[in-house]
């Protein structure tokens, strides 16, 4: 078998593997990779039978791709409000330990970020602390996708970051995919136990502490916080493997 | 009632409420201010009679402050073994809730920190961190008392990093007092519900972190730690009002 059709054959196989196990978010991923490279295949093949089974095959994984997306999408469609929490400007004991916290189990496998704001030394400090949270708290994740803008500026800087935080999170098993959107507009956190978590400002609702010798300097149960709204919705149609 | 009189007896009138409540170590301390407030006052007595009540009752006084220290020297007086960690050289999973969490309950209501680093700016870190969880996990905690070695060469900043704790410890109605010794060679946590916790490299026994963006960054959970033994010692005596 060729390299390729032995990468494509890899990635289809793994798809299908994790699609069954309820791994949506990565399966889509990898039935999206896999494509991309049976579709090179399949271009480069000159014996028409050939051809015609790898494009038979595609089709085959598109359809099924598509089906997964859908589900996907439908994960962020809103479901049964399951809590509401009004933060006030200045109140304390919001860390993501008790916006998240409860969400946070063991049926958790795959996460998706929606940020559009992680970009600033903070804000991906944001990310990792919510991603220590998951990975402690989640016994059997093994995805984290993040959707965010990318930074124009210094993109260098961001990408470094990811990269670190992919590394680290490696380490736990977890794995980490970054995808940008010029046009997003969501902030939510989507588990596939079925939970999704719609904060007004995002990630970004803590005000920076005046010392590092306070409470509230690294356990942001007692960091103050700005003013918005969390939303939690519940949609138990998502908690299907 | 002269002014320094009244504060010798708001001082002592203080302990002695602490003292029944089996605030020990904060009532030490108002003992000891008391009676130096006292002493001043008999100084400056001119009445004969006057000054021989004061005296009276500055014997009194020493002499259950005298009790109380006996008391709060017998908490370090190791009781019967409790727990013991051999933390490896680069193990993780060893943050302060690992270690002090389960000691950390709702009888302690006063906590002595004996630790002689507490200079460089990561090890007032590591004290703070600490106080954030001790404060998060005993509802009746009313006093830190830290027991450390000053720092010589830069105690100005040494000393606002502690005010700045102090006054933070305040608003959670948490009293913090520093104590400065320059033969201090212990290095243990008392709780006053009779645990004693003793680590071998004191409370600076984490790596620090290649990056601020990989797991272990915010959670020390997920810190490495150098090679260290961790000793729990259990008083029950100590756990008396």
């Amino acid at each position: 078998m060729a390299t390729g059709q032995l990468m494509a054959v890899t990635l289809l196989t793994r798809a299908i593997e994790y699609d069954v196990v309820g791994r949506k978010l990565e399966a889509l991923k990898l039935y999206e990779d896999g494509i991309e490279a049976l579709l090179k295949e399949s271009k480069a093949e000159t014996d028409a039978k050939k051809k015609h089974h790898y494009q038979t095959k595609i089709v085959e994984y598109m359809n099924r791709a598509e089906q997964v997306k859908e589900l996907v999408t439908r994960w962020k469609s809103k479901g049964v409000i399951s809590d509401k929490i009004h933060i006030v400007e200045g109140a304390t004991g919001y860390g993501y330990g008790r916006i998240f916290g409860e969400y946070l189990n063991d049926d958790v496998r795959e996460l998706l970020i929606e940020e559009p704001y992680v970009r600033d030394h903070y804000q991906i400090c944001n990310v990792v602390m919510l991603c220590e949270l998951a990975v402690r708290s989640c016994r059997n994740l093994k995805f984290i996708q993040l959707l965010t803008v990318q930074d124009a500026k210094n993109n260098d800087e961001q990408g470094r970051a990811f990269g670190t935080l992919k590394e680290s999170l490696q380490k736990h098993a977890v794995k980490f995919v970054v995808e940008y959107s010029e046009h997003m507009h969501d902030r939510q956190v989507i588990l596939s136990n079925g939970y999704v978590v719609k904060i007004g400002r995002g990630l970004n609702y803590f005000k920076p502490s005046p010392s590092r010798y306070q409470l509230g300097a690294f356990d942001y149960h007692y960091r103050e916080c700005r003013e918005t709204n969390v939303d939690v919705f519940y949609c138990p149609e998502n908690n299907k493997s």
